[in-house]
């Protein structure tokens, strides 16, 4: 059982590369630059059932297999299959299928000018939480909070110079004065509509999983959120491509302690 | 091919009598009633993913096939797992392992004396919408509400002479005023934290879903949601468990169309 053939994979075992990696991406406005940059086809033999509008792309970089998952269109409505549900689907179905070393979020998100986020600015992610269950139960209140953290990066973090900074995410794109209390409490800078799902079913599976967020729009400023969202998404969405082809490009040959 | 062996199949499946139920509950106090009551036993072997805390319980009663699947405790937290992201998780992975035939969704609910609930109310649901998933653009805007029917059992209501109602969905046991307005507009008269996600991932994979929801507390009533809804959470679960039963016995031996 020591001999020969098994030898290589076990020492590349043991050092630990990272070799196969989902991404997960809900809008296609953000997913298909990546697509473009990593020349990634759509799989014709999806791994997921029949029915569900769930989208793979892969393909190979440098010495990684990427795997970018998108929730795809709605079946009925034809818009982009947003927010928690989706995403907490399409992460468990990926993990099934695709058994990945680790999971990546990228996304666009809301930032807080009074936690110093600006349009345009990266932030990798250090904790998620949910700002939108609220169940005043001793427990399930902390339950309904779901904060975890994303899996450290430090070496990451410093060689490419990006920020960090905590998430919340909520399934509407605008924010109540319940949502702002929590969001408060998160002690969030940026706000998006999947992140802490996706963070949930890592952790459930045990897949490390970080999380890349790119700000559309300055949730406590003067312009209405859906407005400046739609009015930054592409600009954004190419300074997300950008940093997310970094963040991969450092993964690469790297393992996960190294990270 | 039309040789004897596969006749008794074939006419079995042409009359297409319900064989395969699965149940989804949330909560362990809803559940185990019914696991007693149908003399369900917990399946050794999971048909679930190591490290998710989901739990099938399973048996035969009358000519059904049963299945019911409780999303388990928090394993951080000890917890029930409520809310939509577990149960569209447990719905989704359900399906793919046991193919069932129907999907009851069942549980406790708040409801609204304004539409003329009150406490200890069955109530069989006609249609499905979220009321915390507000995304101010267009289109986006209905995938937000995630408006559906629930599968349509005219007999069933009839000849168990149960009230039908229609049900909003989300992930807070309080409720907020931008809640309160999206119920309205959902024109609900029972609220819950699960039923438009299963509703959601049930279409998706195209599995018909019923939903038994069970009033135990008045959310337009003068007593604290969370005190009302455990004090009356034992008593209200005794009388699900009743209505489930009639509703299991209703559906022996008769096929999707009957119902």
């Amino acid at each position: 059982m020591d001999g020969g053939g098994d030898q290589s994979g076990q020492a590349q075992k043991q050092k630990g590369a990272i070799s196969n990696i989902v991404i997960i991406i809900a809008m296609q406005s953000e997913a298909l630059p990546l697509v473009d940059r990593f020349h990634l086809t759509e799989d014709p033999h999806s791994p997921f059932p029949q029915g569900v509008p769930w989208v793979r792309y892969h393909g190979s970089y440098k010495d990684l297999n990427i795997n970018l998952i998108w929730p795809g269109k709605d079946p009925a409505l034809g818009v982009d299959s947003v927010g928690t549900i989706s995403s907490a689907l399409v992460t468990y179905a990926a993990i099934q299928a695709l058994h990945p070393d680790l999971i990546i979020n990228a996304g666009t998100a809301g930032g807080f000018k009074a936690k110093g986020a600006s349009v345009g600015d990266i932030f990798i992610i250090s904790d998620c939480a949910f700002h939108d269950r609220r169940i005043p139960i001793p427990v399930f209140d902390l339950y309904g909070v779901g904060l975890r953290k994303a899996f450290e990066t430090p070496n990451l973090v410093k060689e490419l110079n990006l920020q960090v900074a905590k998430l919340s995410t909520g399934d509407s794109l605008d924010m109540t004065q319940q949502d702002e209390s929590s969001i408060i409490s998160n002690d969030a800078t940026v706000k998006d509509m999947e992140g802490a799902a996706v963070a949930y079913v890592a952790e459930l599976l045990k897949v490390p999983a970080i999380f890349v967020k790119a700000v559309t729009d300055i949730v406590d400023g003067d312009k209405p959120t859906a407005e400046e969202f739609l009015q930054n998404l592409a600009a954004v969405t190419a300074a997300l491509d950008v940093a997310v082809e970094k963040v991969i490009s450092f993964i690469n040959g790297k393992s996960l302690s190294e990270l």
